[in-house]
């Protein structure tokens, strides 16, 4: 006869100490929210909204400080490569937060028996980005780990901004009215990553778009001064993710139409046989804002005057919170659907 | 019949295409120097002495700047793990430049699969260690990478800090006369780490010296102000690498007293018995200092008065440069031999 303990029908251990790391924690999306909510800012008592930088005043002046660890592989692919990958993120974060990049530090990871040939290649491409934004590589660290301990190498950028005057864009700053301006087609940096990494053969055709937008920022800032409200780059988690962290943060709602979303051709391809939306694609090189209607002309005109902005467009409008989704899209036939935060992961080490 | 044809007598490829990164690589010493110099701070245009983090004039302040990556295994020792190390080790690399710590940014690179009870202990080590030298972390990131490729977990803190006031402490400021001192006992970390990694059983005995010494640096810096010309924390390398890059940078010699060396015995044992040098092991919890000779009793007054420096003592002096040898030290016997800095790599994965 077999006897049940009643002491032992339950879970030997409790749930939390099974809880692993995922590779879905690094997505950008869902998974990754409540991790950093529950086990990284709970614990560090950052509280308050997600932003791509911080803001730190000093003395008399407002810096903004960000960092970025990048573990993208392959290394090197079509339009970029990780070392200049490093420099535009770091660039781009604190440009999200309306700043001029002043500072960088970048830390090495570096795998026993990485050819030096590579280490020279990528770091003369951290240097020629650094140059192309100027901003200064100030100060840096290199660590070596054993062989198959980082798989080739990983990097982490580190950058100190100053914020540009009259100039205040904030993920919490949006609000109903305001207009969604998309600066530039999405979804090629996601795809491009993957087709090099799995030899897809859409390599010719695709090329990441990894590029500073710290220059876009400022022309945007000229034409619309704080009538910017607040700005995102839709890297990890794609625009879908994007979209709904700003208005998780600002507390509205987002409605934008999917017709109109500029999604080129080989990349809607590669997405339609990979089985991927292209709203949770990364990119790396196009940005989205929440701009007072009043400017929203004047900003479209000057993003579409600079050269990262050229194929900027209206994608939508952002509305009063209300109802359980915060971001929906007119599709095709004319229905709503929502639009949600990439959940689990699509695609790893994209950046 | 062979014959050779000439063309193919050469190496097939240029030597530099065949050479790779080096566990020495990233042993603080001599490899790691020439690393930097040829491949790394070359190519970004950094020239100029290695400080342990860089300054950045930013409106009417001066602030430091300085970023870290932590690859230690284990990731918990005796005496600290991997997250207090990553804060103090960074709020040391802004004190050894005469700041006080006001933002830190945090970046990890996570494995898959890595238990979620460990990432919330070491989160709650960061911001315990945050805590304790009052600095907050501002801003972070997290990244996933697959099983096997990241070792558990790697993270790299980034400071920023602003300098204390009369203090400018650089590794290009000590002048011959100066008294070189030493805030604590030598050796402790290295040797807690090997033992605990490799299950020496000196686990119970020796416990890393890892904690942070801004503290220390603002008692040295009030009461010695300017006199206090070059500090760092022997970390990678030991204290033969930092008073070798000390007296590289200020352009002098420097000659101890290795009688004296506080070298606690259970360290000497465990170096003994590993053949390690205790001026090559690394620490996490100790400075050396160059002060002027007319202001070192009060400095060194000052340090013994608080709690990271109550057994500094002083271990020599600077002296005029010439001759091939930067750093000597006075034996047992009464002789003098040369103290080089480390090559190649005594342990790596310290820090």
């Amino acid at each position: 006869m077999t006897t049940i303990d009643p002491a032992r029908t339950t879970c030997p251990v409790p749930a939390t100490e099974t809880e692993r790391v995922l590779l879905g924690h690094g997505s950008g999306g869902q998974l990754m929210a409540e991790l950093l909510g529950e086990v990284v800012t709970g614990q560090l008592g950052e509280a308050g909204p997600l932003e791509d930088a911080a803001l730190i005043g000093v003395g008399d002046t407002d810096l903004v400080f960000s960092t970025d660890g990048f573990v993208v592989t392959p290394r090197f692919f079509p339009g970029g490569d990780i070392g200049s990958l490093a420099v535009y993120g770091t660039v781009n974060d604190l440009a999200m937060r309306g700043a001029r990049p002043v500072a960088l530090a970048l830390a090495y990871v570096l795998e026993e028996g990485l050819p030096l040939a590579e280490l020279r290649e990528i770091t003369a491409s951290v240097a020629q980005a650094a140059r192309e934004c100027g901003v200064r590589v100030v100060t840096g660290d290199t660590k070596v780990v054993g062989r198959g301990a980082a798989d080739g190498c990983y990097l982490t950028t580190t950058g100190i901004g100053v914020r540009l005057r009259g100039a205040f864009p904030s993920a919490t700053l949006g609000v109903p009215g305001d207009v969604v301006l998309l600066s530039g087609p999405i979804g090629a940096h996601g795809t491009a990553i993957m087709s090099a990494r799995e030899g897809l053969g859409f390599e010719s055709e695709i090329r990441s778009d990894s590029r500073p937008l710290h220059g876009l920022v400022a022309a945007m800032i000229a034409a619309g001064g704080p009538a910017v409200h607040a700005l995102r780059d839709p890297t990890r988690g794609g625009l879908a993710s994007a979209l709904n962290e700003l208005a998780e943060a600002s507390g509205v709602t987002v409605e934008i139409d999917e017709i109109g979303l500029p999604v080129p051709p080989q990349v809607a391809s590669a997405c339609e046989l990979l089985g991927l939306d292209p709203l949770h694609v990364a990119n790396e090189g196009c940005l989205v804002a929440f701009v007072a209607a009043s400017s929203a002309d004047a900003v479209l005109a000057a993003m579409r005057n600079h050269p990262a902005g050229r194929q900027a467009q209206a994608i939508g409008v952002v509305g009063e919170a209300g109802g359980m989704a915060k971001v929906t899209a007119r599709t095709l036939v004319g229905s709503t659907r929502v639009v949600d935060m990439l959940v689990g992961e699509q695609l790893p080490r994209i950046c």
